[in-house]
Formats: C-alpha cells, sequence, structure tokens
C-alpha cells in the first residue's frame, strides 16, 4: 500500500508540481492541517478529508498510516515542502510500525524559494534556513546557528518567526544576528506567500528588528553582498566581478 | 515587457508546477542552458529556443533581455529553482539597463527538496545548501562555511560537488567535516533527480569521502540525530521525543 506525502508548495493550486496534481487526484483520503487542507480542498472536493490541528501531528501520521494499511490511498499534504519542517520524517520514522506501507516523498516548492522570488533573488549564495521555533529545540541551539550563519556570511531564511507565545522571536534573532552582521545588511519577508494578501517588503536588518511579522511570514537575511537592485533583494553570485 | 525566470524542478516534465507551465505556454521564446532545455523541449516543440554553453551566464541573461525589450514574450529557464544558483540574481542585477523589462521569477523545487525526497527526509531540520564549485567563491570560504554548518549541527546540502576540473572537491569537503563530525554520520546522495538514471544511495562520511559523483549529483550530510530508517535517510524533527 502506497501513502503519499504530498508537498503544495507555498500556495496549492498554481504552485503544485504536476506530480503532486497527480497523488492527490489518485487517493481516496487527504489527511492535514487545517491550513493545508483548505489550500487543496476546492480543487478536490469530492475527496474524504482528515483535519488536525496543530500539535496533532503524531495522530495525523498515525492516522494516515493506520488507513493506507488497511486498503485505503491516502495522501498526507504540508504546505511547502513536506521534507523542509513538514511531516515527511515523523511518517517515515512511524512508518516501520505498519507493515506493508510504503511512503512515497513528493516534494514542493518550499517557502524559502517562494517568498525568494517574491523579494527578487536573495538565496542566489550558499544559504541556511533556521526556524525560530523553539517548540522542539533549545532557543540556545537556535541562537548557535544564527551567530554561524552570520560568521560564515551564509544568506538566511528565517522559517517560524512568531507565532502567539513568541511575539518576541524575530527580535530576539535580530540581535543575535546585529552582533555580527551590520545594521544596513539587506533584509526581507514576505507574508502569505502564494495566497491571497501575498505582501512582500525590503528593508535593513536594523529596521527588521522592529517588524511585526506573524506565522505564516517568511524572512530573509542577505549575507555581505546582497544589495537591493530597482526595489529587489538581490544576492549576487559573482558573474559580474571583473576578470572572470 | 514581462520576461519570466522560470524553475523546472530537478527534472522538469511531472516536477514542473502549474504556474511553471502556464509560463513556459505563453512564451514565444525559450532560452537556456542545453541541459535544460532538453528538459522541457518535448513537451513544448513549437516554441523557438535559443541554447547557451556553461559559463555562458551573462551573454544568456542579454539575449533574453534584449528580445524581451525588443517584445517578444521570453521565458529563460532553470533547472531546479532559480533562485538557488540559478540565473535570478543575475538577470536582475542586468534588467536595469533594459527599461521596460520586467521580470519575474517563478520558483521551482530545488535539487535539495527533490534528492531529499528521493532519500527520504534528511533536511526535517535546519540545514544549509553550500556549493562546492570555487569557480566563483574562494575555496577558503566555502571551506568556512562547512566547518560553521558541521560545529552548529546544520544538515547540510551540497550542490555542484565535483567536475572535470575538481574531481576531488567531494573527499576535501569530506575531510573538512570530519575534523568536526564522526565517520558514522549519515549521509546520501542522489544522481539524475528526477530524471532518467535516478539513483539515491544512503552511506556514512567516512564513505562519502571515496565515493564517486558527478556535477549532476547533490549530496546530503546529516547532523548529529540523522538516522536510517529502513533504508531512509532521516533527520527527527523532535516530535517522538518523550514528554512533548
Amino acid at each position: 500500500m502506497r501513502l503519499t506525502c504530498v508537498g503544495l508548495g507555498p500556495g496549492g493550486g498554481a504552485d503544485l508540481t504536476a506530480r503532486a496534481r497527480a497523488a492527490l487526484e489518485e487517493a481516496e483520503l487527504i489527511v492535514g492541517y487545517t491550513t493545508y487542507v483548505r489550500l487543496v480542498r476546492d480543487d478536490f472536493p469530492d475527496k474524504e478529508y482528515l483535519v488536525t490541528g496543530m500539535r496533532g501531528e503524531v495522530e495525523r501520521c498515525r492516522l494516515a498510516l493506520e488507513r493506507a494499511a488497511s486498503g485505503t490511498r491516502v495522501a498526507l499534504v504540508s504546505s511547502g515542502d513536506p521534507g523542509v519542517y513538514g511531516m515527511a520524517g515523523l511518517l517515515l520514522e512511524l512508518a516501520p510500525e505498519y507493515p506493508g506501507v510504503e511512503v512515497e516523498v513528493i516534494p514542493g516548492v518550499t517557502a524559502a524559494s517562494g517568498g525568494a522570488a517574491v523579494l527578487g533573488a536573495p538565496l542566489m549564495h550558499d544559504w541556511c534556513s533556521i526556524s525560530l521555533s523553539d517548540l522542539m529545540t533549545p532557543w540556545e541551539a537556535i541562537e548557535r546557528r544564527l551567530v554561524a550563519a552570520a560568521q560564515a556570511d551564509f544568506c538566511i531564511t528565517l522559517y517560524n518567526p512568531s507565532s502567539h507565545g513568541r511575539g518576541d522571536y524575530l527580535r530576539r534573532a535580530c540581535d543575535v544576528l546585529l552582533g555580527v552582521r551590520g545594521e544596513d545588511t539587506v533584509c526581507g519577508y514576505v507574508r502569505n506567500i502564494g495566497r491571497e494578501g501575498e505582501e512582500g517588503c525590503v528593508l535593513t536588518l536594523g529596521q527588521l528588528r522592529d517588524a511585526q511579522v506573524d506565522m505564516l511570514t517568511c524572512v530573509f537575511v542577505g549575507n555581505s553582498q546582497t544589495r537591493v537592485v530597482a526595489g529587489r533583494m538581490v544576492t549576487p553570485r559573482g558573474y559580474l566581478v571583473e576578470g572572470r
């Protein structure tokens, strides 16, 4: 029995790959977190849906695995890429308890790629992805990664920059970064990537510190070469350097 | 005039998003590097094509911009995501010289996401993307990033791990990483992601040092928690830790 773990891209719909769309068409049951299921429900009205809330990750995966084991064609959906802060890992960890179920991961456009395209091209050189959620990672480890990334001059994408319980995490992250990088470092953020209300903003690290962002925002911090070109955030790769 | 910079995903075809496919359908002229154009030519046989070789990046972008400025609907294509080691940045840097041309970046599934899905779920936690190509980046900077990423316990994706002129770069990178991480660190690589001959391999960092890889291979180095689950490479995010 095959269970697909499907990435919807940032907004579903036009962001879906053909492979992801085929997996959803083939599925009888679509399982996912409320917000993600909303991205596909209108396109696939005739499917059975199983919707679970936040923090219900283990339950969600087990439900999908159980139904797959009983012979239902199941797709477990995530926005973006299920392999980046999504459900693919947990699903593969639990799958051996359900013999006969074969998990296929179908990648999607991750929020970093989707948001970068809105801002311009901030991730053209080596870059890091860091989640500011400390639900499962101690803040000290997050801080250590921020410092390491800034010191080695990576471009940085911050996922989960805020939530109800952690309104000041982006500010704390910026303060850590400002210990290494200048306040003029080019930054940006994008809200509602690929969805209604999509909105990008290019600003400095000093300004980012005081920006209000929500959970559905992806934040970008440039490297030492990142600059603003005609209003877009661009990290040069070096093609225009003399002598090349 | 609109010029689209279109990400094809790792293999084109089923990896294309609906948005990318629509941009190609709308284009009169498709511009790209030989290998990338091959991914779409069969699906869009009636388009005009302009193909340039490797190292022709500036010329390729200028050709696309010139034709767009003269009124042709142009799509410049990259495999994967054009915003990750692709053409989006260079195109945006040059665009202001061509008034009236508006560049739209259409993201794609990057090789890291595509390759991760083949191996399992190696990038479930904070991760870095590092290119081993030293054409435009001094090797010392690459080495510094490898050390920083390993010390801060990032998962790592290595792009461009090898080429004709740099057959031993992956070995050199592994030696740098082995200075920080144990030789049992779980690693993997995927050849020809999303294309004919796709082939994934899970192995240790010690074994990776001696692996033969080519330019079309994407390499994955796990963090301290990454493990092999039923043959797949999985980095746990922490959902199954007691007490959560």
